[in-house]
């Protein structure tokens, strides 16, 4: 057994609490180089005749592995909402008892100090996302390009709707009125929460740069214009979650304006993080966002920030009632800043979701009292190096998935905002190398997953493009223009994850291995107590024939995609599935049915 | 090379900000796997033709190891306070690239997923301790028992002094005014902090069952007695720390009472963590410390709760100007509570000293905002094993103190509480089988160590006794009674400690192995650019005889403890030092001499 490569945290992603009562455990060791894993628990300070009086053992069992290392998980309840553990370790060879100061061969009862410890299970520490969340599909949309609904408030230079590929700089009329317009479309294509990127003022099309974030931009609508699509998706049970981009401004933003007249006499001094040798000199430095002199950093350690921000933050959810933030460059921010405006916006509205843009490992974000979420680059990735760019193996991907699902609490997993491309990616079709079958497989995935899947304005129709501009062209509005294949399998895929909840957060999800040695067929199992949902992805461009690991016999088995359904009459069948597609078979004992 | 055994994380002891413009790295390898770490680094967006232009790579150096790992450091300034960063890990046979993604064999510049991140350097998140901390040489005083200078103050049934054996009950009549007389013996002694257990009303003689919090305990004083004690211990550059017992009160807590007479209509009700179901059949069923009834937790969630805290906090800095808190069962209350605490704490007084009392691994309460220290009962265990009970090797006891360095950023180190016993543990003395010049001996390592020193009254006169009631007996007065070895000893050793600030938490700290295979000597430097000391502990019952691994020869050595002097004249030389001994030595050029 290889010490070494054993790992376990009482904290994070390794020891988290899942309810008021209860903690998952988690400990990680190296794959196939240990067989069994026993917790060993009790209460601190339960002795009896000066022996510790622990539980009884629980086993916990191997819940995923990656390339490298197997998952080891146990549900516990702290007999007094607090508790002391090790893991007892074993493989055919040897075992061993690890705890917080090492490992040793025996259980000592008479010394708690290699004991990891779990002090006491607040309410307060738990990781809560808003409910609704986790069952949720988002619909991401950049405003000036999804439609325009009022042509009065088009800025000068509206280009004509779709006529011209986007340059950095082009503006295309699309406002909040679009939107309204279209929620019936959206509603019909199965959304149930709207994440708009920045409508507040600003003079780029992105409005990444804010002049004012107490205004809606004139060329978006008013503040009439958005109460009333937040009124219509809230009709219609959409979510709205704007975009906060607080790291930043616009060079224009006035406080910004004010110190560079002003200098160092401006009450905006401290806003930013002038350089001060270099204010006075015609050409003052300053931090900005990467390299961009035109979006100069906020110091969001300061106090008057934090009091701007916070006020920007209530203000729309208690004037507008929208559902949540997304939080623009977040990890560049302050953690202070964000536990302070975790407290404040949950104050206002207990249920406001907020996600965060980070696009490495965010754990220090995810600890219940900064944000619910993030976006999902890291899944982007393996979706992409699986289904589109096809440099990663069936193996591989599941591993990668596998490794995601490692690195949070199972709640975070749930809420991840699942992205398959965003304003900053090329469009989804376009990384696919423009095969739409691939697409659907990938949706399919995102579908059948946890988290919260998240459509890119346009990727529904297959909308192509390379990074931005191009990934940020105007919406197709004629039909005939659309990917009818995409479309439609993608509005059954969401159809299908709202039928059935174990498809989205409510099922669990396991890996099937089928018996086909050299199959390279991805197989799971999403299930309740009531239901198992196979789902079956065939990315090759062969047929492939897979037979699944359990006895078929007097099993019925339902297609869920046409509906055709089968009873098995022997105890293995051979299910052939076509190049490029997938089967979701909803699989039950012939004894539980009528 | 094994992969499984390469740990990091871009945070807590792995990452951390060591001033406002500096990040100190960490990697964790298997111990001998690897050979060279190269740190490869840049701006996240500094990008030239669509490469990463990164900084040049700067090599890591092995800094220290336990049992089964190296630790590899590197200190490095980001460009712009942010980087992305990823290890070449190489050995003879091998290399590979590590980062969030895991392994490469190839550096990929076009793609910085695979990168490590620290996204901005934020001022507010560095951990900074107050500076005067790590000067800090404290002594902790549980009062009833240190000294009585008020006879008039002592509760009934008070004991002769010192003429018992103190059992759970017992009062000695000890008080502020007693402590009060005795600043002159501490002053002596060379301590510059005290840390008083509870002094707020409560009925036992520990006072850990508080029952007012805004009042000192009649028994020990009042007010202006407490005044009293700290303007005379500022007068003598002496801080002193209180001790915050907020997890719980005393069943007398007249909020607990009023919950008791007035069940769920009681305004305190939710102040505590009442069983609902059992409150109001007789025998009312409640959270604890402990499985003791005597002291009902607090419920630190109720906003009510956290502002009445918050308002002793306030209180005694605000009114009395102590110094610092120590939190007495600080891990069983919520992170969140702390954190205001923190931040309240310090915004009065900022450079107010907070720790707390956890037994175990608290890196979660140590990123900054919460507490500055802990109690470091880890150190204390590896202490005891080595030089008390003498269950572990030489080589065991670097482990175990490397282990201990390798769980917290390098601040919180040097100002850990280095308890070598405490109201809660049998006296050192007794710990150490009645061997005094073991307790110096450990005492040497100490005073030559990182942190801060803490005595426990009274073990600087060898007082003796088991575990609670028994290692809370009354100081020893009569010097005729003292164990003049010990305390002549340790008040050298503190004097010493403060006349070389390398030997404090301004020098540097690296083991050192002699040249002499079989030598169990435990020898260590403390060095700066101006000095190097070196410390000999022989905690064998033989003579040592050891040689440095460093050229000797016109080298100046000066015995600090007896202040002889003499000068290598040949390239090695042969130390000798008697069984249980210790030697202190200033090594320099005699170049660098007049």
């Amino acid at each position: 057994m290889q010490k070494e490569t054993i790992f376990h945290q009482p904290y994070d992603q390794y020891a988290f609490a899942i309810n008021d009562q209860t903690y998952c455990l988690r400990l990680r060791t190296k794959k196939g180089d240990c067989t069994e894993v026993i917790l060993y628990y009790g209460d601190p300070f339960h002795f009896k005749e000066s022996r510790w009086n622990i539980e009884e053992p629980i086993p916990m069992y191997k819940a995923f592995s990656t390339e490298l290392f197997d998952f080891w998980e146990v549900s516990v309840i702290p007999p007094n909402k607090r508790m002391k553990y090790q893991f007892f370790i074993k493989n055919d060879h040897f075992s061993l008892f690890y705890g917080e100061a090492g490992f040793s061969d025996q259980f000592n009862e008479h010394d708690l100090s290699n004991s990891f410890t779990l002090p006491y299970l607040h309410k307060n520490e738990l990781i809560s996302p808003p409910n609704w969340v986790k069952k949720t599909v988002w619909y991401q949309i950049f405003p000036d390009r999804f439609a325009s609904g009022n042509q009065l408030n088009n800025p000068t230079n509206t280009l004509a709707w779709g006529k011209s590929q986007p340059t950095y700089t082009s503006f295309y009329g699309g406002d909040i009125e679009g939107i309204i317009q279209k929620i019936d479309y959206l509603k019909d294509l199965g959304i149930s929460g709207i994440y708009l990127t920045p409508i507040f003022e600003a003079s780029s099309n992105h409005k990444y740069d804010t002049i004012d974030y107490f205004k809606i931009d004139p060329s978006f609508g008013d503040e009439t214009t958005l109460k009333r699509l937040i009124q219509k998706c809230h009709d219609h049970n959409i979510r709205v979650i704007l975009d906060a981009v607080f790291n930043h401004t616009s060079y224009s933003f006035p406080p910004f304006q004010d110190v560079l007249v002003n200098g160092k006499h401006s009450k905006y001094y401290h806003w930013f993080h002038f350089h001060p040798d270099e204010l006075n000199n015609g050409d003052p430095s300053y931090e900005t966002f990467s390299f961009v002199k035109e979006m100069p950093k906020l110091n969001t350690e300061n106090k008057d920030v934090q009091h701007f921000l916070m006020e920007i933050g209530s203000y729309w959810i208690k004037e507008f009632n929208i559902d949540g933030w997304r939080l623009d460059v977040a990890n560049e921010i302050d953690h202070y800043f964000w536990k302070l405006f975790h407290r404040k916006m949950k104050d206002i509205k207990p249920d406001i979701f907020i996600v965060g843009e980070i696009w490495h490992h965010a754990m220090p974000w995810l600890r219940g009292d900064e944000f619910d979420s993030v976006m999902n680059y890291p899944l982007l990735k393996s979706l992409l190096s699986y289904f589109s760019y096809e440099t990663i193996s069936t193996v591989q991907f599941k591993h990668s998935i596998n490794e995601m699902i490692s690195l949070y609490p199972i709640q975070v997993i749930k809420v991840l905002f699942n992205i398959i491309g965003t304003h900053d990616t090329p469009r989804i079709l376009t990384q696919s190398n423009h095969q739409d079958k691939k697409v659907i497989l990938l949706y399919v995935f995102l579908l059948t997953f946890f988290g919260t899947p998240c459509i890119y304005y346009g990727d529904e129709v297959g909308l192509t493009g390379g990074n931005d501009p191009e990934c940020r062209n105007c919406m197709v509005w004629d039909s005939s223009d659309h990917n009818q294949l995409i479309y439609n399998s993608l509005k059954k895929l969401i159809s299908l994850r709202g039928l059935y909840p174990v498809l989205e957060n409510e099922g669990e999800f396991k890996w099937i291995d089928p018996i086909d040695e050299q199959s390279q067929t991805l197989i799971y199992e999403r299930s309740s107590d009531e239901m198992s949902i196979f789902v079956f992805i065939n990315p090759s461009y062969e047929k492939a024939s897979v037979t699944l690991p359990i006895k078929m016999r007097n099993k019925r088995i339902t297609n869920l995609w046409n509906h055709s359904q089968f009873a098995a009459e022997s105890d293995s069948i051979l299910i052939d599935i076509p190049p490029i597609d997938f089967f979701i078979l909803k699989i039950e004992s012939t004894d539980s049915l009528n």
